[in-house]
């Protein structure tokens, strides 16, 4: 059976190159990157010319990058290390009312440890108001962090008049990059934040890879304690095939994005204007303007997310319902709740996130099979009966 | 040129059957595990097959065990997490005198937070007294962290009477296992334990995969908040590839286990028995008989750990003169001050520790070259020609 895999915000497959990279160092390279003969070194030199790529994909220095195990690995030392670092001025963050589960969970660790906190609302766009952040500052603000896009409605957020706001104000501003990076470009000088996190699985490069910039001269304390890897700042062997993966990624990621934007947009505009339609009850969910050029989500009403994932992927198509981090939770989305969406809106919550390779055949495909799927399912909704028995009478 | 490689403790090269069941996982495994598509049954399948394969090394049950990206990252959570999670009912920890780096940090940022901590003496063997632990325990104690085995010394530790003294106080014991796991047999329940880490790049898995073992029961606070990956207590995408190439790992280090100890232990005897006649003032470091079957270590006078190890390096073999998560740090090592060592015999320090093919070739190679690389340094070390000096007067 045909088989098209539209879930990039999940994870995306490797890049041939990467793959390659990666089994000619697991196969060559034994060495501990901080052992002092030549096999450590040779490990060494293969993490730090990964090091270089990976800056250089988002305009930072090398030595502002630290590599991490995952976007929530980096995400909490940002969030945890940066505040914890600045708590003598203060113990006040600000965040979006749609971050992370990683962020909006490292935020609640620190308010067990005495920090307060405050959520910045969004539009129904998903979009943060610079004005809203500005008035969510005081005297006790250390930290600010509003991600770069959000993997559930694609939006990409105002970061640079976010951080323009913090930094006239003094205060750390971290950006949650994963969702972007790799995918828009970016750059740290550019956008003026002092830390960003990047993930290596979400352009093409391997699960278990992501890196933390943090601006020169920003203290931030360790997440994981230990030896003197990473300047002392993150311990632990470091996994060498991994970060090897991830600044082959990096690499092609610079190389390719502008391609892979432009031979992406276009079906992801298909899919925004002619799925409604194809159907009927359906919301576009996030911006239409400022959008992920790989991503197009809807609320289906009447269905549920998961019912239809599940229908899709006996079709042949993955895709998500959300962020893989909660989406078997069950409950509403907090970033749909938060734009305005009411509760069972929010479960028929579908993304379709397109990677490089997707076809005008696979959108096809999918504007084929998605219509007889919705309809089966609502064919068992109680709910939609209710409906259609409102309108009739 | 011959290339021998006896640097176990940094990281062990990758067992073929790993590297080609990693191969076949990046290049197949396209999945995020939490996705409830086909792509992520199959990656969570993986994942989940692997998971048995670890608690099998060590006879825990598969929920028992965490993945983690590093030894480091496991003993972090595992104090930290552990020490947090008690801290209701007293906050004094008790951990040995010769730890890891990655335990003595963890412990350090607990003490910032209000924890207390007791380092426990070692013998000149570097062995723990378990009485020595049982004095150390107050009414506020709610944790006790000795490791399995320690990498600079190969010394193994009464892991088992340690944790019985635990027990009966009814206060949590951790072990750090990281240089001993699949090495050496290990059972959770025999030990008695309440959490274990180990590595994978310690028995011929990949760097960047690890574990930790909790006992089913035992209360213990997220390192990395997020989503719900790994039963919500460990956020973060699934590293796929380490956590199967780990899981191949662990399954051969049970099934070649026996053979790897009888083929090295033999070795590594000659090494303690035939190296101190070689050069002359040397001492072997850690315990004859309580020993990791791949490890021999010594302390040689009048040179310095390093110098050596480059020179060696020079000669083909590649060694570590401690830690690699210290090595370059160029202080003398707690692990051989505690045992009561001086500092200047403490810089002399020096470790073979040998891999699964090691041959018999390979040891006569290190003799060889070692009583040569020796005299030159020492020819050159003021201290040496001191000695020489006094000793003929």
């Amino acid at each position: 059976m045909k088989r098209v895999y539209l879930d990039h915000i999940a994870a995306t497959p490797l890049h041939p190159e990467v793959l390659e990279a990666m089994r000619l160092c697991l196969g060559d390279v034994t060495g501990n990157p901080q052992s002092l003969h030549a096999e450590g070194r040779q490990a060494l030199d293969s993490v730090e010319a990964a090091r270089e790529e990976v800056a250089g994909l988002v305009g930072a220095q090398s030595s502002e990058i630290y590599f991490a195990s995952s976007g929530t690995e980096a995400n909490n030392f940002a969030v945890k290390g940066l505040a914890l670092g600045q708590q003598a001025r203060g113990r006040h963050v600000v965040i979006s009312a749609i971050e992370h589960s990683s962020v909006l969970n490292s935020v609640k660790a620190l308010e067990r440890q005495g920090f307060t906190a405050t959520l910045v609302p969004v539009d129904r766009f998903g979009r943060v108001d610079p004005a809203d952040v500005e008035k969510a500052l005081t005297k006790e603000t250390v930290l600010v962090s509003v991600m770069t896009a959000n993997s559930e409605v694609g939006t990409v957020q105002p970061v640079a008049a976010v951080a323009a706001v913090c930094r006239s104000r003094g205060v750390l501003v971290h950006t949650d990059a994963v969702a972007a990076a790799g995918s828009i470009p970016l750059d740290v000088k550019a956008l003026g934040v002092d830390a960003m996190s990047l993930a290596g699985d979400q352009f093409y490069g391997p699960k278990g890879s992501a890196a933390l910039f943090v601006r020169k001269g920003a203290r931030i304390l360790p997440l994981i304690d230990g030896g003197i890897q990473e300047g002392g700042r993150r311990g632990g062997t470091e996994n060498v095939a991994g970060i090897v993966g991830m600044g082959r990624a990096a690499r092609l990621a610079r190389e390719e994005m502008e391609a892979r934007i432009a031979a992406l947009v276009p079906l992801r505009d298909r899919l925004l204007e002619e799925l409604p339609g194809r159907v009927g009850h359906v919301i576009v969910t996030g911006s239409r303007t400022e959008r992920l050029p790989h991503h197009a989500s809807f609320c289906i009403e009447f269905v549920e997310g998961e019912a239809m994932l599940l229908s899709l992927d006996m079709k042949g198509v993955a895709v998500s319902s959300g962020s893989a981090c909660t989406s078997k939770a069950l409950k509403a989305s907090h970033v749909l709740l938060a734009m305005g969406l009411d509760h069972a809106t929010a479960q028929g919550s579908l993304v379709f996130s397109l990677i490089q390779g997707t076809s005008a055949e696979d959108v096809d495909y999918l504007l084929d099979v998605f219509p007889p799927a919705i309809e089966r399912l609502r064919g068992m909704s109680p709910l939609y009966t209710q409906y259609l028995k409102e309108r009739g009478s």
